[in-house]
């Protein structure tokens, strides 16, 4: 999986990738990480790739060809990686509020490209035209509003990194966690036994391991029931665990 | 807004807030962020503050033990800040899947706190027994799975931050844009006229500030029945604009 980020603030998402498992997973090159400056084309000598809104309003609209002669320079890096062009469109996906909202599902499919080129925007936006020109996804990560599209764009990379074969150690922890069947995960346990008064339930020390799994399930299904019914809904559930969770 | 950051990836947390506008609105006293590493409360001489689960399963989990030190080293020092106990218990933000699903609304009620602790967990999660003591608020900021409680806590704080008075430079800013009204935002355009052969929209340049806030909540109601349809049910409409976007 090769990422591609168009920004702003180069250093926020270097280092924010730099860290923790998705470092690891550059370095030992599961997954690699192409930054690029929208700044560096700018067309003018001042560095500036903003300007006022058409029309009036607050806050400064970023303009449209820097953005785009950055898109091309990706697009040329991909194409020269690749040796030639491979004919096909390079997904590249902006980050707004008015994107389709990111879940799951769409972690699982976008971990099936090749390249992916995030655009984060700043400011008050992106000059329309250009965002026409080359977007193919516009992706929102929930209904709040941010100060740019870094952030999201970090949370989307972590997401879909995740899911890339050989990212996390364990193939398993990707696998067993929230949402891999729409129910939420059971509460989790490690020493010391007792923690001020409190102790582990007993079935996770009785080394039974049809119990425990029962006990995980039970607790998953409880948990989806109380936090996000909305969730239980959806999810895959025997129709012994459908009945027996409305008795609960 | 004072946050308070309880996290094993310190530097993460500091980088990307000091940058763009979270990191002027630190330097200016708006906010402030006091990040605090869990790590630096192990119980042991190598500095471990993770274990495996009871019961089996895949992953660490993180103990007990060093997250409620932490816990109350923030709250030790929350309580000096304000001189003395307050006797008000600080809300503590657990980042999780398990979580209420975060959204403006809930950005707009936390951005009235005067303090707000988030705890990052990491690995595969945190022991069940610390987080019911002192969780206030568990927080999704989506239906997608993340490698740890960083960048949901950063997407918060930045949410929540732009909301805090003399944050953004224009009130205006926060106050007209997506989600204020459940709409998403119109199109933004700056120079040039024409790019690409393509032209801003004559409307936004001819002045009448009436027609151009006319075309504005146009766009703004057309877009959210195209891309948000569910947004559009909630949405401050009227009667006339309910019947007219129903034509469309």
């Amino acid at each position: 999986m090769n990422f591609h980020v168009m920004t702003l603030f180069p250093e926020m998402i270097r280092q924010a990738m730099g860290e923790s498992i998705t470092g690891r997973a550059i370095r030992e090159g599961y997954i690699s990480l192409d930054v690029v400056n929208i700044r560096d084309f700018a067309e003018n000598k001042h560095n500036r790739v903003d300007d006022y809104p058409y029309g009036g309003g607050a806050g400064m609209v970023m303009q449209a060809g820097p953005v785009y002669s950055c898109y091309q320079s990706v697009c040329e890096g991909i194409r020269k990686e690749q040796g030639g062009d491979s004919g096909r469109k390079v997904r590249v996906i902006y980050l707004t509020p008015q994107g389709k909202v990111f879940h799951q599902g769409m972690a699982q499919e976008l971990a099936q490209e090749e390249e992916l080129v995030f655009l984060c925007g700043h400011y008050e936006g992106i000059d329309e035209r250009v965002l026409e020109k080359i977007v193919t996804d516009p992706v929102s990560i929930g209904d709040y509003v941010l100060t740019g599209g870094e952030l999201p764009a970090l949370v989307m990379m972590d997401a879909i990194s995740r899911l890339v074969p050989g990212v996390l150690n364990n193939d398993l922890s990707a696998e067993t966690e929230s949402f891999s069947g729409s129910l939420l995960e059971y509460p989790q346990y490690t020493r010391p036994e007792e923690w001020m008064g409190e102790k582990v339930p007993p079935v996770l020390l009785s080394g039974h391991h049809k119990n425990i799994a029962a006990w995980y399930r039970e607790q998953s299904i409880l948990r989806t029931a109380r936090l996000r019914p909305d969730l239980l809904e959806k999810a895959e559930l025997t129709p012994e665990e459908r009945e027996w969770v409305k008795g609960q």
